[in-house]
C-alpha cells in the first residue's frame, strides 16, 4: 500500500520500515509477516531499513497483531506527476487488482459474521480457491510497471484505488471542473466482489465506495498515449475503463 | 521517541508521519492526540507531513487506539555520531527524563492491576500529582539541546534510553572491549519509579532493564568537553552519571 501510494507522484520508492504490534511475540508468525514484507520490498525495488516490534500483551489479544508500514520515495520536483495537465477527453486505464487488497476489511468481517460463511468455504466461480484464500491474496504492487510508463513520459495522473474506491480516489487528482466517466462493464470484476455483494446484500454505490472492484491502479493519459500503451502491453492486462469528462466526481455507466 | 532516536546519530529530524489505529474514530480524542504530535514536531523542529488513520471497529475495542510514528532525519555522512571514537575514561552525561516516557507500560499495567492502585491516587513524594498524571507526563524531546552539543563537536556517542534501559541501550554504542560504570546515586530518581518498584516488588536489575530510571538521554564525551558542558549548562539539569571503563555491559555502583 505504501509503495503504491508513492508511485502515484511518479516517485521511486527508496526505503521501507514496518511497525508490528502484537501481544506476546510469536516468532513463527512474525517471520511469515517479515517474509511478506521482504517480498514486497523486492517487488518494489525498495530497501527494508528496519522497523519497530511492539509487544503489548496488556493491549492486544493473544494471537492478534496490527501491522503498518512507512516508505519514503524520491522524485525530481520537475517530474512530479500531479494531474495538472489532465483535460477533457483523456483516457483512464486500469490495472487489475488481485482482490480486495488492504481495504474494506471491516465490511468483509461484517459480511462474514452476518452470513455465517466460513473462510474455508469455496468461493463460487473462482476455480478451486476458498474465501479465505481470496481475501488474503497479496496486494498487487504496481511500482515497476507504473514507473516504466512514467519514465516514458506517458502518464498525466495516477490514482491508487484504496478506501473510498474509484469514487474518492479518482476525482481528487483531477483539475477543477473535470470528472470521470467509467464504463463498469469494461473490466472483469473478480469473484470475491460478487460474493461479498451477494452475501452482504450491498448496493453498487457502497461496493464502489468501499472496494477497488478489480482495478487497483488507474492511469490517466492522453488518447494517443493510451493507444500506444494498450498496443504495447504484450501479455499484461490493462483495461481502458473510461475517460475524463466535464463535471465532477465519477459517473458510472 | 522517533526524533530522540534520530538525534542519536547526530541527525536533524526533517519530517514525521503518524499511524493512528482505532475502533470507530472519536474526533475529540483524535484531536487531542494530533495536538500532542504537533507539539512534539514543534519541539523537534520537524514537519508533520501527514499520516494514516485506520478505523477498525472489528479489531480494536471501543475507545482504544494504538499510535505509532515515523520520522526521517538528515546528517552528513562525515558527521554521523557513531561512538567509534569513544575510549576508556570518557564521561557519561545524563539528561533527565520526565518519567517512564514510552517504555515499560506492560509492567506498569501489571503493577497497577496487581496492586489494585488507582490512577487517581496521589503519587507519594511528588507534591500533588496523581499516579495517572505521572505516568502520562509527555516524553522529553532532547533534539534541540542534543544537536546544539553535536554541532559544537562535543559529542562522541548518544544513547536514547528506551526499552532495555541503560543495560541494553548504553553498551551498544561502545567500541568492543569497553563498558560503562554508572553511579546510581548521581541523579535524582523520579518518585514514579520508587512507587513502581515498591508496589510491584521489582528488583533493581529488572527496574534498570525496563525503565529509564530518570535519565532519558545519555551523552558520551571526553572529560574536557564534559567539564565544559557542565560549566556552561546554565539552568539546565545535566548529570555526570558515570564513565567508560574497560570491559563490557554496564556496572552499577
Amino acid at each position: 500500500m505504501s509503495v503504491n501510494d508513492i508511485v502515484t507522484s511518479g516517485a521511486k520508492p527508496l526505503f521501507f520500515l514496518d511497525y508490528f504490534a502484537t501481544s506476546e511475540l510469536d516468532v513463527d508468525l512474525a517471520e511469515q509477516v517479515i517474509k511478506g514484507i521482504v517480498e514486497g520490498c523486492k517487488q518494489s525495488d525498495c530497501v527494508l531499513l528496519g522497523g519497530e516490534t511492539a509487544e503489548m500483551p496488556g493491549f492486544y489479544a493473544k494471537g492478534e497483531y496490527d501491522l503498518s508500514g512507512f516508505a519514503v520515495g524520491i522524485v525530481k520536483k520537475s517530474e512530479v506527476v500531479d494531474g495538472k495537465s489532465i483535460k477533457e477527453g483523456d483516457v483512464l486505464l486500469g490495472f487489475p487488482s488481485s482482490g480486495v487488497h488492504s481495504n474494506g476489511f471491516s465490511l468483509v468481517r461484517r459480511v462474514l459474521s452476518d452470513s455465517g460463511a466460513s473462510l474455508n468455504d469455496k468461493l463460487p466461480d473462482s476455480g478451486d480457491i476458498t474465501i479465505g484464500e481470496a481475501l488474503l491474496a497479496p496486494t498487487v504492487i504496481y511500482v515497476k510497471e507504473v514507473l516504466e510508463l512514467v519514465n516514458a513520459g506517458k502518464v498525466k495522473g495516477l490514482a491508487h484505488i484504496t478506501g473510498g474506491g474509484f469514487t474518492d480516489n479518482i476525482p481528487r487528482i483531477f483539475p477543477e471542473g473535470l470528472g470521470a466517466s467509467v464504463d463498469v462493464t469494461s473490466w472483469v470484476v473478480p469473484p470475491i466482489f460478487k460474493w461479498l455483494k451477494k452475501m452482504g446484500n450491498i448496493n453498487d454505490q457502497e461496493m464502489r465506495r468501499t472496494f477497488n472492484m478489480g482495478i487497483g491502479m488507474v492511469i490517466v493519459t492522453s488518447p494517443e498515449w493510451a493507444e500506444d500503451i494498450l498496443s504495447n502491453k504484450g501479455t499484461k492486462i490493462i483495461y481502458k475503463i473510461g475517460q475524463v469528462v466535464k463535471g465532477n466526481g465519477v459517473n458510472y455507466c
